[in-house]
This record gives structure tokens, sequence and C-alpha cells, in this order.
């Protein structure tokens, strides 16, 4: 599966989240990572970050897809990561 | 179509980011607009960011999506527009 996340986190633990998100997806842009996991390592990432946050403070969204086709982008401006190249 | 927006834009810009992109979308989380858009908003939504934004500096990055049922959303931690419930 294709995950796309993106956080809001406060900043004495965004460091932390950047990097156990970059054990796993490819960074994206400022705030957003992604990239293909398997059904369990989605799990794993998920109660990953659900360590790591506060629940009342920080924000995370995470947009799954089953296949990575299913995602087009568009980007304006600089291409921070240009995923296409990684992929 | 349904739209998933989220930027990277330096601060003397990222206000008049915010602002147009509320006038078309819905604000999710810091740096993340989504909504349904017709093509002719969806294509007036890029120009009007491209006449805003230092293309050399800033970042966004588009998903489009032909509906809004394609795209699932598991929010960890704060919900902070629950556009579920908006929509």
């Amino acid at each position: 599966m294709y995950v796309i996340i993106v956080y809001d986190i406060k900043v004495e633990r965004v460091n932390k989240v950047k990097s156990f998100l970059r054990q796993h997806l490819f960074w994206i842009q400022n705030s957003v990572f992604e990239g293909e996991v398997s059904r369990s390592e989605f799990q794993k990432i998920k109660n990953g970050l659900l360590d790591i946050i506060d629940e009342e403070e920080d924000s995370i969204i995470i947009y799954p897809f089953e296949f990575f086709s299913e995602v087009e982008r568009t980007v304006l401006g600089v291409e921070k990561s240009p995923i296409d190249e990684i992929l």
C-alpha cells in the first residue's frame, strides 16, 4: 500500500517524529512523508507514532491508498524531494 | 474533483496563501487544505497560487482525485478540522 502522512507536531517532539518516519518513508516536504509500505509496516508506523506524539497537542493525518498509481501529484514551485525519481 | 493541498511557504507569503486557499477549500491542518472543486476552480487555484508564491523558494504539492470517496483518512492525535463533519 502507499501512504501520505502530514503532521503538525509541537517543536519538542517534531524531530523524534521526523527521524521515526524517515526509517519507513520518504521525506517529501516540510511536514509531509510518503512511501510504499506493507500492511504490517503501516500498523507499526501508526503504533510508533502514537508512542511518540501527545494526542492532545499533536496532529497527524494519514492518507492510505491501495496502490501508488492512485496518487497523482502536481508540484508548484520547488520540488524538494522528487519522489518520482526515488521510486 | 477532490484535492488535497500541502504547502511549505516562506513566512512573508504564507498568510496570503492561506487566505487565498480559504476562499476555495477547507483548512485541515497547519499547512494542509482539502476540498471538492470543479475543474475550472482547480485551474483557478493553481493559477492563483502561482501568482502568489515565489517558485524558487516556496513549495506546494497538490494531490488531485476524481472523487472524494477515493480519499481515506486516519487521524492520530488532535483532529483540528474534522472534514467529515463539514462535508
